[in-house]
């Protein structure tokens, strides 16, 4: 373990990482540079500068990464549908190739020779980070203390806090929980506690991001989201960047009761794991997306994406972000978009994000034709019979050879 | 045209059928028999048995087949989480490869040469129905009014009524509506009239099965739904027949303002169309079976199952229910299905049909190893390091080599 | 009829397209503008220029398409390793939107309001071509006049020639052949005549540009092929245009008995038919291919494409080259090529086409890691374990639960 | 390492897995089991039990596995045509399921509470036995020598033997090889030596089951395979069990010059690496269910089984046999088998297995319908019109609003 000079840690500031740097210190007598970035968790990360020097680091980078991480993870993902087994929107999964590939920048920018994250050993975010790290910078050492160190309990957690003058207000950072929780501009996550008896129902009190449908308003918000190429540009006619879409969309749709989610879902790791999330933007977000593609996506090409989705949600949630399988489906996926523009008019209310509207200079809904009214010859339904009858052929000519198709 | 002798016609009872089945006798010359089935579209199949005999038909078919039509069609296509373009529960497509089995099954008992029906030349059922019936009975003659006549107007089509002395009343089946629609008992379909522009949103009156989310009653109702093999058996812990439960479920959904969409979608035609959509049951079957099958199902065949469904939605979306592709598709499918049982508590609220529980004695969810607490070596947590450096090995490689990833 | 005023015809110079020449001048009383191309096909178009003048053309157009033909059209399919139906090179489905784009760009430049062609109404061919036309010009008119005219004989043909002073040498443009043919750089395919008894084996002197393996040299050829970005570049160390490539490749493919394919497939309009090909060049170009991206591809975006690929042999086949699916497609592929760099070494023997060795600096290969030997601490075997315990954790756990696997 | 019983080994007899009974029974001081299995890779498996009785084994299992190896692995394979990354017929990994499953049984019967296996710790079967292992027995635990001693080099392992007594005679039971090899009756492989250079040639006299092409006869041999149900029931006529098909065609390919094979293969381990293989009969097999399937499948089920086999192939190179999306895929693949029956002949020379004839009783080739010659009314030419016009109609639409489609 001597080999190792300096390790950049993804920091949060709070308890378990700060043990982090102390242990990595102790364990590997190495120096520890503190990387904490804001991704619009909700919690102040300035804070985290005085902790890290109160445990003697020397480089501490703290960044504002919320800009960044909208527009160059978020939206690309969005573009695709991206749901992972027919209900998860990915939250966290989409927020670690950024950490990972910040945190590899530094390690190169400082000279480190290693990286380090607090995720325990039994969940997708170690293979997140690990497989982001690998990708960017082959040779790195990453040491993942949750696997190696014997600090597995809470009461070992604050022994090792109060030996090594670990400063007791960095218990105390957020409002206790009895859940394990991860947020970013795109959703909070809650695993644990009595979430891991899939029978029963989410506490109330649990969820932070939205009210519950019914404390939401009995008047619904109506709201007019702008396309331009796939991604949202403009709310209400008003131009904004990607992350303050996502933070006015988390606030409309946490109000109206929008986004919450209960499931069991299948990790990477091989075990099923139960958990809530509220994403209340990305749920207005992914609905308004199929909507403006509705009308400006060519069919094939729609139904192609559709049947490419769920790799790139299992290319996503399995960490591998920063491969050429992701690339690829990105590359095809991106292709489609171009005409993808207009505007989608959605109405929220108490928990429903639905489709009031939808328009666009590029619609491919063609109302001479579509028309139940006379179409002034614009389709010739004669055609018709001619497509089914060579559609048929192959079936009738099974048939006729005496084959059974029921 | 000479060479028709007896044509199976769909006969709803209705004013466009009547119409036809007059127009059929007197355009070839031929014996009509009508079909006329229940499959929930909630109105009275009876009274066609009448207004055939007023037009001179003499083989008049009257059936109840809301029993078949869930147990061998919605049922079978729900196992497989089946939307078609992210949205559509595909409430029309399912019911026409019914239709079409029986009217070829009825030309074979009545020894008739062709079939009929009503749908026009511009939508997807006329290929569902034909697609259909050259499947079944490849040298079936098919005889598709809608694209060989000249009544394309309302008035063409009231004058030939008064020519040829069809009753009035039959005009008044039911109320007058602006939409084209069309019902079962998996969903009402709404076209036409003011949806022609999709900016602009359905008129409440329009919906018909449903009270709106804002008119629904202010306290959520819970449901438990019981599984077996994919398919519900029981509501509350009674057992029901197939057709039974999505009535049920019908009721319960519709009365808490669930099932609306309202979409664009592209029909296999060639052109998009806007639709709205009741689907109370429908809505409520889906959710719920993710649920049991996240419990349920392995990692691997739930992707699977994932992957092929948007094709599979489309083969039945066309109308290719009785064709070699839909049964290897449900091969594989119901393959997947035998350990699906269980119960799902819903919570119905408010266009809201939420999970709130799940569980099985065919569970795959381990608390022992899911757990955030100790799981008394369960899970070697170090298996993970070993795990995660196999499947970076490849993007190690390649950065190696100077391969950029970002 | 009478509103077509000019036509631009894919005219080849021989006895059934100069008909339609004059048919379409007698039929619809227009103009006729004709396109012939030189694509490879081995015989000389010039000729073409006198006839067209004979049968009063003025607007001719001939031109030499072979560079274009290879560079933008087969290059990009080779790319995907695109075979349709596991056996077939797509030789003649790939030549037919290059035909489409001139024939609709020389509509456009001559103010033709339509275009023909000589493709029948059983085949692929009339369906690639109208809906490439349609795609490029949807308001086109497409004038196929097989479908059209009741000359469906070879001797109701002759009698129209007589008829209509069409100079006999026109019949004698090619060898009399039992079998109708279609040839171009890629490929000379054979159908028809007793071809259609597919237990029928084919005769040897119907093959007309490849030797019996029998009759090859008993010395194999070797021949090195340079790959870059995906794309054959040289051969021997000599440079090449793509058109170049593959003359070549075929001239060394057929003296060695390559490239000779007997098959029935799956028509798009509904029916199967047997076929037999000649792709010489194509064959040793597929199989150098898969060479090269196997040492430089990444895994997983190998078998990505692998996924993707009878999609998009699919698409090609039934002539949606112009289509946004296909281009969707194309992006993911040719994202995948940067890297497909290198140098192939073939052995060609009697039929065979076998890779005889492969090298890129851009290899992922790496000996040091693969190598049975000692390979200095390369790879942890004991990673192995781990990888294997996670990736099998859901089998365990299911075995656990009394899951069957056999 | 005190808590393991009794151990079954897959033992070969050679000298490697010699050494491990010894290292077992030293490292874990507890029972070894002996189990060889004739799969037919060519060699007396007899032998095996004195070997094994002279290292004091007392539980020895030699069994004749070849029908069951052929009858319930290779052949269900064959009926998906697979093939791993274009090339690789699978021949090493579908012998692993066997395997693993008959050490899990013999485990069963003894009492044993462990297995164990001679594959590295680089390698695809460690995972393919292990997997296996786990997936019937999720408590078994595996010995992975290779991952656990020092014994890596030729010297040790010459060391051991003499301090251990083990005969000397158990190193010369194959004729010394530079490669390292697998054999069973679907192939041989050849991995290292000169091979870990993907530049050099494969020399001559490594290959072992085949002549080269350049010295089989000068006369083809031709063959007749009748098929049942996607298997192979007869060759010329005479009725044979799956194993004694697979053999003689090994020995008519072999003797032709065929299935032999040089490729770089992506290990589900994440690094590359270059392989030769014989599959002599399996080659033939592979072109014949092609040919016999495209008379006899429906277009879109055969479609639709190229687009899942490259997943197939990888779930079973990558050792999931025994997992529930093998089954479903293998329930899809079964589905479409029904009607695959008939006749194929096959060309076999020198290098090539060509298709010279198929036919079936159960045929989808209609030649009344095919023909180029007058069909009598079979097919109407005009339908194609319809069937172009309606297929084009989203590309025209798309043109009519200005899209690029170039």
């Amino acid at each position: 373990m001597s080999d190792v000079k300096k390790v950049v840690l993804a920091y949060s500031g709070g308890l378990d990482t700060s043990v982090i740097v102390k242990w990595l210190q102790e364990t590997y007598d190495c120096e520890v540079v503190t990387f904490t970035a804001d991704i619009g968790q909700g919690e102040e990360v300035e804070p985290a500068r005085a902790k890290a020097q109160a445990l003697g680091v020397k480089e501490i980078y703290i960044e504002d990464l919320r800009e960044e991480f909208v527009r160059d993870y978020v939206y690309p993902m969005f573009r695709a549908n991206t749901i992972y087994e027919g209900e998860y929107l990915l939250g966290t999964s989409i927020a670690r190739p950024l950490i990972a590939k910040r945190l590899i920048e530094i390690a190169n920018q400082t000279g480190a020779d290693a990286i380090s994250h607090g995720a325990t050993g039994k969940g997708n975010d170690q293979v997140r980070f690990e497989l982001g790290a690998y990708a960017l910078k082959p040779g790195v050492k990453v040491i993942a203390p949750w696997r190696e160190w014997d600090l597995n309990s809470r009461e070992k957690l604050m022994a090792y806090c109060q030996q090594h003058d670990i400063p007791v207000d960095f218990t105390s950072q957020k409002k206790k929980s009895p859940y394990s929780m991860d947020a970013n501009l795109l959703h909070i996550s809650y695993e644990g506690g009595n979430l891991e008896d899939p029978w029963t129902e989410a506490e109330e009190d649990m969820w932070r991001w939205s009210v519950s449908p019914e404390a939401a308003p009995d008047e619904p918000t109506y709201v007019k989201l702008t396309y331009e190429r796939g991604d949202i540009v403009a709310i209400d006619g008003v131009p904004m960047k990607p992350h303050e879409v996502l933070s006015r969309l988390n606030k409309l749709g946490g109000d109206n009761g929008i986004g919450r989610l209960d499931i069991v879902e299948n990790r990477y790791v091989g075990m099923k794991s139960r958990g809530c999330y509220e994403t209340p933007g990305g749920t207005i977000m992914l609905r308004a997306h199929r909507a403006i593609e509705s009308l400006t996506l060519d069919r094939e090409e729609a139904h192609l994406k559709d049947e490419l989705m769920p790799k790139y949600a299992e290319v996503i949630y399995n960490g591998y972000w920063w491969s050429p399988e992701r690339r690829m489906l990105q590359a095809a996926i991106d292709e489609t978009q171009k005409n993808v523009s207009g505007v989608v008019r959605m109405k929220l209310y108490k928990g429903n994000a639905t489709v009031a509207g939808r328009k666009s200079d590029a619609s491919l809904f063609d109302e001479s034709i579509a028309t139940f009214e006379d179409d002034a010859g614009a389709y010739d339904q004669k055609d018709a019979e001619g497509f089914i009858k060579l559609n048929a052929l192959r079936l009738r000519i099974a048939a006729g050879k005496g084959r059974q198709q029921d």
